[in-house]
């Protein structure tokens, strides 16, 4: 057992669980993923969650439970009151999840929505370590984020900050899934690329990308444009451009609004490669205040798919001292 | 003598300038306004600076200096440094107000941008009290703004945060000062307003515009186009509309990524009346997300033009007591 304890974190998706514990400065003992049983509704996937701690635990020769677990969440959710509001792709709607996991595991849960502890994750053990303000993007399906500012999650009023993905980046710009236009998520992420490869089929165009689909028009993802476009097809690498430019034109607004001393990106679009980072760059040249910008360095997640966890560990470690991460109570 | 000794606050700008004593409590002991002496330069307008404490401080009757005075001044500029890097009103450059200050008065001196000190005398003493995050936008000539989070007000990395003039509205918008496209600061402030007016005119249109201005085009400006919008003109009123809408579309992105509890709207602009505001309501409306517009209240600005001399009273309070209003060291 380690000296001080140990505590559990979890990074809930729609489609997997990982789980990991922790001693109390974040060196990992052990970790497990497992798929989500998302189709068998909530109750299966919260004894799931109870029963990878359990595992976790026993297989680790653990003679106690954890000091404390921290969970990361699909949001939108209320961490205080430890409930999710809202998460389609589980099915979820007002779960109270802190609450019930407390109830099976016998010990405080600490919960907040996946993004946050992903920046948490990358600020205390990953890309963006001794940062005093860091804001975390992570472009994938959609576009989201967390803030770190004054070396502290920074969560809103509400809980509701760091919600990157809903910059407006072009007014006139297509709909976005939160009813609005435009949005960074409706322009930069892998769903708004795999939309564009799709209407340039529907219009005749697109050839390469289609190939690369395997020539169903269904099955166009972004990873069939970065396929066609790493092959040199030109219309595959103008999407990728497009996405790349709307991510600087949105971080352009970032860095002059929150001056950051770092900016992590991490997510699957950045495996788009150097085409997306040097598009998003050349608009961050020419749209960010050179003071800000000078000022932040633009570098890629460090700790790839493991960063909610590790955020998600830290969040526990933090409780369990009597020291939430948080920039306030 | 206030128990406990009284403290200055200088707001500088290009063409007057605004000094007040006040206690560690914020009260105002007595305050005066005079015309900054910009075109004899800066030693004349420091001269001038330290002249205005020692009037107030003879005139109150106080035996003693101020325990400190709090400046702020137009950015961009180094807090830490007491520098001012940049004030084309002033026509300053790589200017060390702050030591020149202390030589002066002989008391320790606390500088700021002005719209940060206008952001924490709205939290301390207007329409922000007791907000735990705030955000100030100021809409005059310019697009300005400062972030007041966990009640402290926010820098970021290196003092210049809360730019809020040069988030993207539009990125084919018109070509704003800082060298971009389509800032807030390029389609809402008075400027931009005026500069639509101005192309209007030119191109033959704008009649009840041009009058409003005395029928000359280069005497245009944001007020001639109030007064021809509070006329009932259609041209005026959509210029004023389109305005409204750039610093909804802006303040979405600003409330979905910050989450604040309070904006405070101030400038001349919010002059513009009903129009203008309902425009921005519109926007805000359509693309913010809803929790985090629920958890918003807009409020327009309490202290008018007193609100930046207010601020640097605060700072001066703050230092005075060694508790910097900032969020971090």
């Amino acid at each position: 057992m380690p000296v001080g304890g140990y505590v559990a974190g979890i990074d809930l998706g729609g489609t997997k669980i990982y789980a990991a514990l922790a001693d109390l400065e974040g060196r990992v003992i052990n970790e497990l993923k497992v798929p989500t049983p998302a189709r068998e509704g909530y109750e299966a996937v919260i004894r799931r969650l109870a029963a990878a701690v359990g595992q976790l635990q026993e297989e680790a020769g653990l003679p106690g439970p954890p000091l404390a677990l921290g969970v990361g969440a699909p949001g939108p959710l209320d961490p205080a009151a430890g409930v999710v509001y809202q998460a389609p792709n589980l099915g979820w709607r007002d779960v109270p999840l802190k609450a019930d996991l407390e109830r099976l595991l016998g010990v405080p849960v600490y919960l907040d929505n996946d993004a946050n502890l992903a920046a948490l994750g990358e600020h205390r053990y990953g890309a963006g370590r001794g940062a005093a303000h860091m804001v975390y993007i992570t472009v994938s399906t959609g576009v989201g984020g967390g803030l770190v500012l004054g070396g502290r999650l920074y969560r809103g009023a509400t809980g509701g900050a760091g919600e990157v993905g809903h910059l407006v980046v072009d007014p006139r710009g297509p709909r976005c899934g939160c009813g609005s236009y435009g949005c960074l998520e409706a322009l930069a992420s892998g769903t708004a690329m795999a939309r564009e490869a799709r209407r340039l089929v529907a219009a005749g165009r697109g050839r390469a990308i289609l190939e690369a689909a395997g020539g169903d028009p269904a099955s166009i993802t972004s990873e069939a444009v970065a396929r066609a476009a790493a092959a040199g097809d030109e219309e595959a690498r103008a999407i990728i451009a497009a996405a790349g430019r709307a991510l600087g034109i949105g971080m352009a607004g970032i860095l002059n609004l929150l001056n950051p001393a770092v900016v992590v990106l991490g997510g699957g679009a950045m495996r788009a490669g150097t085409l997306f980072w040097e598009a998003m760059e050349e608009e961050l040249a020419r749209r960010a205040l050179e003071a800000s910008r000078r000022a932040a360095r633009i570098v890629p997640a460090a700790l790839g798919e493991r960063s909610g966890v590790l955020g998600a560990l830290a969040l526990a470690a933090g409780g369990a001292r009597g020291e939430p991460p948080y920039s306030e109570p």
